[in-house]
């Protein structure tokens, strides 16, 4: 069997899949893309060699980006998503009636059309009138937003290493910050709690500058080495803890007791960030 | 970098570990055991090449096999330890100072002495005057026990294949039942909520058959193909998700709330069992 060894950043340890048959292979002016077909997985996105979503599971990992923050944000109308250009987290985010908006923000052109081509399910929400798709930096889309009337900006990136270091800086965040409205929420991943603890405490000491109220949640995510996935959520007013709209969507993984129970428990948070947990 | 090649048993992934030392290798009646030491992982020990504990992240899986029992438990004095010849779910259930005789059924030898020599830290409670180690399969051991004096029996084996299987059937349940006190409780890990649905769903089946209370609880263990690690446990009378004594000893990831937040919402349960999770 021909295989793929994934060898992700800072991790551990490499991951070998099993490759049926390579349906992509391409450059874009800012990564390889690749796509092939695994038997268990189905198909599977690479980005400069590292895996960025799969057929099987894609799920758990946009509906956790997504749903924590639509959910405790009394009534979302606009979103901005940065990066995902596969389009899985817009899908998702389209899924709630309140939304009018969607900016769809994103470096690469090509991940959008290699998604359109390879993967219909996930890219299935990019042609909704409510988006308006953007090919630019991230980074440039928030600074140069003039008015605070975003109610969420959902942050989708590659591994935060190269082009994607931009988006996890104190000037970013604080551009982010200026276009939320007051119960505007921001998420991010984090990498994983296993393998990268001191950069997930980095993140949270620097939104905890920016923002009065900043949280960290986690999901088990198969195909990101470490599994143990930390995403970093921040509001200027608003705890993500709460549940504050009726969950009525359909999801494989989330729910309303999936949201309460993602989050660290406070003990366990205060010990994270004084660097007491030994691993 | 010399490489191992992890191929778990069902799973749809392999790992590469670098490997700086092999410490040990050799075969007993029942399995080939090799000792690696990894960059990252430390020590690690493999059984029929699928690892099984590392230096670094072992605390992780003994903890969460031994602290969730032993802390639902109101007063845990006599607990029965099968497989798990490597020690650390002995040093666990050592911590509680109301234990006064533990039986470490390990059936080979093997294991235990490796573990000695090459995982002190884990190996750290085999001599401990409370330890009875028995060399026999722990099938046997439930099956001959005449009276009902065991407040907890914790079930550590390897993967669900081969001998291990004696360990997963209703007689072997039935046995366990048996010797346990009425406030008795039960836990066997249960393989990847990711990778495993099925057999995670078939042992709860076939527990209900026996226990009037089962239930699942799932922790992150990096080292386990699918990560996203479940346990079933079960008693006679008391449900698992309470903590019933002061959490007094020392743990590097188990506390009472991760005990409360460990288990799988209810819900989610319900319809894990009815078999409507998709994934």
């Amino acid at each position: 069997m021909i295989k793929f060894n994934e060898k992700a950043p800072y991790a551990p340890v490499e991951y070998l899949y099993d490759v049926e048959e390579i349906l992509y292979k391409g450059r874009s002016r800012f990564q390889e893309i690749i796509v092939i077909r695994n038997p268990y997985y189905g198909r599977m996105l690479l980005l400069d060699d590292v895996v960025q979503i799969t057929e099987r599971d894609e799920f758990f990992y946009h509906e956790m980006m997504t749903h924590i923050v639509m959910h405790s944000h009394p009534e979302p109308k606009k979103v901005v998503v940065i990066g995902g250009g596969d389009g899985g987290v817009v899908r998702e985010v389209l899924k709630h009636k309140t939304v009018e908006k969607v900016f769809f923000v994103e470096i690469d052109e090509e991940v959008i059309n290699v998604s359109r081509k390879f993967f219909p399910t996930v890219s299935a929400g990019m042609d909704d009138a409510r988006v308006e798709i953007k090919i630019m930096d991230g980074a440039d889309f928030v600074l140069n937003r003039k008015q605070a009337d975003i109610d969420a900006v959902i942050i989708d990136s590659t591994d935060i290493i190269g082009f994607a270091r931009s988006l996890f800086t104190t000037d970013f965040f604080n551009n982010v910050k200026n276009c939320l409205t007051k119960d505007g929420m921001f998420v991010t991943h984090t990498e994983s709690l296993h393998f990268h603890k001191d950069i997930v405490i980095e993140i949270q000491e620097v939104l905890k500058k920016v923002f009065p109220v900043v949280d960290l949640y986690t999901a088990p995510i198969a195909t990101y080495p470490g599994n143990w996935w930390a995403f970093a959520v921040a509001s200027k007013n608003l705890s993500p803890r709460e549940v504050r709209r009726r969950y009525d969507i359909s999801t494989k993984y989330y729910s309303d007791e999936i949201h309460r129970q993602a989050f660290m428990p406070i003990g366990m948070y205060e010990k994270l960030m004084q660097r007491k947990l030994e691993w």
